[in-house]
């Protein structure tokens, strides 16, 4: 049956002799190429202030025109894969894990969670259902459960409670289309999944929601014409009277506001909206209230800024992304509710071949009908190795460095006349322009991510261009974020 | 700034000395753990079979029971976490890499893809937009473009044909529903992302189509009253005459037929969909035609499979797993459409602080407008190691010898003469019942499956209790099934 293979003759680490034709990377190959892949994790990792942050030379279709256009008609040794990573895709990327990476959110990736997800990978199995692999449940409910304690989170949220529950989505804005989706069904009392009329329903967000809002609502077929744009105060937090206003003209319409999302660290300038009281309107109104606070609520470690929690106790529920600012890999964002019973109507659908005891006897969560995937991976691992080989007081620490080192900014910002601080940075985000204007603003930018040497994101607040200064790295230290503000003072001339 | 660790004193692997306060696992811990790990992942690998394919004896609860209630206030060395791994997580998995998992679907981790998972995990990267990691954008489009060759797939799916494109998603279950809304999009001429509409539309698969059909037509708006189940033939086939018969009556009612799945394999039997025959019916209809060959598609690697690929030619999109047949560990979905732009109008939102001049000259692919999450791994790692290090050759002959096995279990089962084969099984899976009943074929699953020493799911097929012996474990030769099949044989006494 085997076909003779034209294998490549090159030394393949570990090999002794002759391969038999057509044998994938047997084990002993794969422990020298491990060990081989470890090594160079570590040496790309600590040795990462040697490269650009991005590579202001690389132009669309440079990657791929390196790389052969056909797919290879022999295998290769692994260590020519190991030159690759060299040669093609280490000039070929953004260094999300550089200390002078200021752009976006953080990303970090410790090595506790690179291990945990090496193995659940190395275990390959499947956790859509408690009987299809009972531990991976049960420790992603366990990781849940954890988290709401060292988090502070309301107890209604935890998988022991009376209604609540959390599980491990693959980024906010699922856990967003998730929240969506159990609003949809509780407002329409199951009949969406039927129906499929969303025509009544109304949702509100503001100009500073993330960009995954509307999208998971027009997923969930509820078009911009029923998404209302509350506007914000001048702090860029939802402005609770205007959402009262504009929730009583709906309903005076004939409409239903069934979806409020509110949001504890705005992607553009970490602005917080008021929940508490945004709480109290949707529970007036049966609106779901879903909190994201996807970058900033993993600041609650810290008890000291355990505020960003604040208001959550009457949320139908909530999300933060360990894989931004908890140092575990993407992907991991912990999506909490307190209406499982609405989730599961929502998303839980039961063919023949997904039938158990252990499920139709109540007894077990089937993590398959709290997410839109069926497959799903062992992804708590990566959480539970982070929170016991890492520590929680090594991640309070980073937190707390990295907000010291935003204030220490904002001081060295406020010194230089040329510069002005457009937001407040309760957190480890400062944003910041130049009062010349828009151009100025823009150029600067542009021409200090064409150094190589920081990497900054723009946005708009208040119609002005803004530099984002994120500060979230697990590298960055004191000496990056001043080498990073004297390049932008130096150009800014 | 610091507090005070109260870090484990038992040894850490590579540690020499007292360890400074709060800092998380060091690189030279890094590397030892690493090397430890990938010792633990060989050694699992290749000792498997010593485990129960499941363990008869837990019950739910049982892991979790066996974890600490409460987050540890003290680190722990990794090798505390090894002992959990072997104590707790390996007891209470299910083998999913098992060469006696005869279950759900075969979902391999070839050691070359568990090296791709690692190093997307050490580079930790975002590729939610071309700018964000020039690489991690390239290198997919590339292997979605080798693996158009490589499968044989149509010309008009590839990356640089004038309307098509790939990409990687998470799961079968995420490329239906993009392909669902791209469906939507198309039909309403993008309508629906202003009004939510979705009041005309219907939908059509079979009883044979997998469940996420019915989940992602939920999601997307489209409740069960307009899915329309198409009545199969006697080889669990969609009828092409009864699909024309109630598109006919929909559009006579005033409905629009916008999306229609055919199965290339389906779940229960590997039934094959006529999807010529269907796209002419969708083509004459104006519906879009999305081909789901989760588990099957990837025969096409090899050429006498090809014939997998049938009617694709006018599909509008096509999915299939690596992550089941290939080796690719989860999760490594490929999507391919043929109308990226429906796709792109479906699902891209452009926020300010996601704006780049690559992405707006139209020179880049943006992935994150392709998928219904924002942020993204470099998934794209684990198949190019493997596609380069383990070889086609080897995959085609492990799908080979799949094949041969199950076309000797079905020549051992019709010598049986209490065993019959319910459906034609064309690849991999064969299915088959006691003639003495459904109670007693479901009492030969359960009493099979308490034994540890194989594992199967079970299915309905026309209202009889099926039992599926799926063979796709690349660790699983003619031993295991013939074992297995003699269990069987031995408990349907």
């Amino acid at each position: 049956m085997l076909t003779t293979c034209t294998k490549g003759t090159s030394a393949r680490i570990g090999s002794a002799g002759p391969r038999v034709p057509c044998v994938p990377v047997t084990p002993e190959e794969f422990r020298q190429n491990g060990y081989a892949l470890i090594d160079w994790i570590t040496d790309y990792v600590e040795g990462i202030e040697a490269f650009p942050v991005v590579n202001p030379e690389l132009k669309p279709g440079d990657v791929r025109a390196s790389l052969p256009a056909h797919p290879p008609s022999a295998t290769e040794p692994f260590d020519a894969v190991l030159r690759d990573l060299d040669a093609v895709i280490l000039p070929g990327i953004t260094h999300w894990q550089h200390p002078s990476f200021f752009a976006y959110f953080p990303s970090n990736a410790s090595y506790s969670s690179i291990l945990g997800e090496l193995t659940s990978a190395g275990l390959g199995v499947q956790g859509m259902s408690w009987i299809t692999s009972p531990a991976c449940t049960e420790v992603e409910t366990l990781m849940l459960d954890w988290m709401q304690e060292l988090l502070g989170l309301p107890q209604r949220f935890r998988s022991d409670s009376a209604t609540g529950g959390g599980v491990i989505q693959g980024s906010a804005s699922e856990a967003t289309l998730a929240a969506i989706l159990a609003a949809r069904w509780r407002a329409t009392s199951g009949q969406v999944n039927h129906d499929g009329d969303t025509s009544t329903l109304v949702a509100y967000a503001t100009t500073q929601s993330h960009s995954s809002i509307e999208k998971g609502l027009r997923i969930a077929g509820i078009g911009v014409e029923r998404m209302r744009i509350v506007p914000v105060d001048q702090h860029y937090a939802m402005r609770v009277d205007e959402l009262t206003r504009m929730m009583a003209a709906d309903i005076g319409a004939g409409l239903t506001p069934f979806f409020v999302c509110a949001t504890h660290g705005t992607t553009s300038s970490t602005a917080f909206d008021p929940t508490a009281e945004i709480a109290a309107v949707c529970h007036a109104n049966n609106a779901w209230l879903h909190v994201d606070a996807a970058m900033s609520g993993i600041a609650a470690l810290a008890p000291e800024y355990r505020w960003v929690n604040n208001g959550l106790e009457l949320a139908d529920s909530y999300c933060t992304n360990p894989h931004k600012w908890m140092g575990v890999n993407f992907d991991c964002d912990l999506f909490w509710t307190a209406d499982r019973a609405a989730l599961l109507g929502a998303l839980s659908i039961l063919p023949e071949y997904l039938r158990s005891q252990a499920a139709e006897s109540g007894a077990v969560i089937d993590y398959r009908d709290w997410q839109v995937p069926l497959g799903r991976r062992f992804r708590s691992l990566k959480l539970w190795f982070t929170i016991r080989c890492d520590g929680i007081e090594s991640i309070q620490a980073m937190i707390r460095e990295h907000v010291r080192l935003t204030e220490l900014l904002a001081q060295w910002v406020e010194a230089d006349s040329r510069f002005e601080i457009v937001a407040p940075h309760p957190l480890n985000l400062l944003c910041l322009r130049l009062r010349e204007g828009n151009e100025a603003t823009d150029s600067l930018i542009e021409r200090t991510n064409l150094t190589g040497k920081a990497l900054f994101t723009r946005t708009v607040l208040n119609s002005q261009s803004t530099l984002r200064f994120s500060i979230g790295s697990r590298l960055t230290t004191e000496r990056h974020v001043l080498e990073a503000w004297r390049l932008l003072q130096s150009l800014a001339q």
